[in-house]
């Protein structure tokens, strides 16, 4: 198979696509929001010029196939979502649903249905930037949105999850009462291109490479330390009930934790990654009374997910006696690590041998919509794709070459499913 | 000397400017701004409606006095600050500019001028929390605005403080030159009575205290902590450069020296008063690449002030060297600690006890004008009033009784100096 002729197109779809979104510094594509409606536009009027089907799911995703594919078939999914964090990179996300694409393109050029049709979903909603929970658009399909997770608001408009989804087409109602809104006894696989978020795969000279786990994690989006706001000035240190001191405090413990359990070989990283004394009332001459913060968890281990998290809450039981301030937290979220399917993971890493390419297993430290499919009980497989500058920031850099490769192997394999 | 028949005065004006300023949860009265100008439109008017010589001097201060004073004759200055913090309370500055005020009215119904005579100086912006500096009415006053601090910008509005300042009608070219705007030689001494802004006073049950001496402080207004913004999942703990780690780092540091100092004896309190992840790039997701925070250190000593300063740079290097960040600090700015004048200490200690009042010689935690007065070698001196629960914060909480007896023995002390 040879889709050298198909590179200028993905590179055409990455100049526009990224000439829609960029923002003056990176790309935003926000969730549910005009970021990525527009990118959905301009996928679903190309894959039309091309002479593909499209249609919205009911969770307002968009999926292109070769026809319209009988709603019983059997079928291979290749997914990934289309929304980007702020000041974010072009291809986290979006990489993999135009490798989808690309496939479909083969197919149609060739003339060939291939044994098993492709379903190639562009999911919304992946991004927890926007309203605090990852996975909207995939866990919006099968069932695992609450009611709670619809009445999350967006970062910067305030407006609810379940009404931003429904201007984007979901049945928000379906949705509320948890309906697996997709027949998943028909999808035989579920795969996912990526690209790498770290350093790995730069530092090991590894183009491609098949994700054998996806980590998981255990979040608060919002806590909030209270103290007591008083004059820098005037009251001694034991008198004190800085909420600042408190959280870096907690910080400093949870580090010192987390070094200890990696010394153990435990798998585990851990973020703060949004962390402000309260603008309506700071001042550098008052002591914070109040400082908000996210806390992340993430490991390719439920329990030890589950034991550091009893970690922070009792090291926050200790600094409350301590340091006389109170930590309240928001719901907490907890996102299952998932293992990929083991029959998938050796056609891949089959599929990248071919293409000459050198190739590893790896596992993954961010989460991914294939992490869902794992955990429905759909056989789901990962590909990975080399990538600089990590991901979350404009300074991502694939490689077209790369994609090119990982695009081959994930054609490759999708011929060899039935 | 009977000031009881005032006493409704008082509560009149506090009640005024109280309602001018409450913005919902506190009072606020923004330094060259709108709130700071309603209440010296408010007192200009008041004064003048009581018959008393209202003037601004060239710094845009309010000046009251019985009389039109020859400008060369010599004076008694009775001074304090009428800006507040953003939700802050109604007495601190407020109190210390409304005893003055009634000093002067007692002299007016008795028909006296003293021996010599008072002018009570109602400063602007004397609160560090809207442009970064504080004494800025009083430092403009004594040639002490640099260049640099007239380029300050408003905490929202980001307009410079050379513009906010020239709008309240002050010479901002002759501020610029640092010019003494005043003659200080007339001033015989600096007077001002302040709210104790610490929880000692309500402690040791004493309704008034003399000030023997004021902490000084050295601050950094935004100290910026640059490190990688990365996906929080997949980047291992040695290969991270968390700018959070970073300052929550620095802090615990910071805090087991001071406790370690006070150990040994050593006036200090340390206090990070504003801190945040970038909020145009931040998420739960992604490690902060850049969080920015404000330093203070303050001591009655400048020995400890200075040495503190190098503790806190050295330990930034380690923290650059350990973590892979760097800090970047704006301009160091510096209050000397001041030492209030031996003699009007013992003067203002037996017009205390002429009250029949407890009281007591204690240390200002917090700066006030008066320092500025004392390190530019005016004989200066502070009476405190009791005030419980702290101020820069809405629940201050001043007894007009004890309020009344600070302001006896402010009058008291002024009629014994020549």
């Amino acid at each position: 198979m040879n889709l050298s002729c198909l590179r200028p197109v993905a590179e055409r779809i990455f100049d526009e696509t990224r000439a829609l979104a960029f923002d003056g510094v990176g790309i935003t594509r926000d969730s549910y929001g005009a970021g990525e409606s527009a990118a959905a536009s301009y996928l679903g009027k190309l894959a039309e010029a091309e002479g593909l089907a499209v249609r919205a799911d009911r969770a307002g995703n968009l999926v292109f196939s070769l026809t319209e594919t009988p709603s019983d078939a059997p079928v291979a999914w290749v997914g990934s979502h289309i929304d980007s964090v702020p000041r974010g990179g072009n291809y986290d996300g979006l990489a993999g649903v135009v490798a989808g694409l690309l496939c479909l393109l083969e197919r149609k050029r060739r003339g060939s249905h291939g044994s098993l049709p492709i379903e190639v979903v562009a999911f919304r909603g992946e991004e927890s930037a926007w309203f605090g929970k990852a996975y909207m658009g995939s866990g919006a399909l099968l069932g695992k949105l609450s009611e709670a997770d619809l009445l999350l608001t967006h970062r910067s408009t305030g407006e609810s999850l379940a009404d931003c989804m429904r201007r984007c087409g979901a049945d928000v109602e379906a949705i509320r009462a948890q309906e697996v809104l997709v027949d998943t006894s028909r999808i035989r696989a579920y795969l996912e291109l990526h690209i790498e978020q770290g350093p790995v795969m730069v530092a090991r000279e590894l183009p491609v490479a098949v994700v054998s786990a996806i980590r998981g994690n255990v979040r608060h989006n919002h806590v909030v330390c209270a103290g007591d706001a008083q004059h820098s000035g005037v009251v001694p240190r034991w008198l004190r009930r800085d909420a600042m001191f408190a959280v870096a405090d907690l910080v400093m413990r949870l580090d010192d934790h987390w070094r200890s359990l990696l010394e153990r070989g435990t798998d585990l990283v851990v973020t703060t990654g949004v962390v402000a004394t309260d603008p309506a009332e700071h001042s550098i001459s008052r002591i914070p009374g109040k400082v908000s913060f996210s806390l992340e968890a993430r490991s390719k281990s439920s329990d030890t997910l589950e034991a550091f998290y009893q970690v922070i809450r009792a090291e926050c039981n200790a600094i409350e006696r301590q340091r006389g301030v109170q930590f309240e937290f928001d719901r907490r979220l907890l996102s299952e690590p998932a293992t990929m399917d083991r029959e998938l993971c050796a056609k891949l890493a089959r599929a990248c041998e071919a293409t000459g390419a050198a190739h590893a297993l790896l596992p993954s430290g961010a989460g991914h919509d294939a992490s869902l499919f794992a955990n429905a009980g759909i056989p789901s497989g990962m590909l990975f794709v080399r990538n600089a500058n990590g991901s979350h920031n404009p300074h991502e850099a694939m490689e077209i070459g790369d994609f090119m490769l990982g695009v081959e192997a994930l054609a490759n394999t999708l011929e060899r499913l039935d």
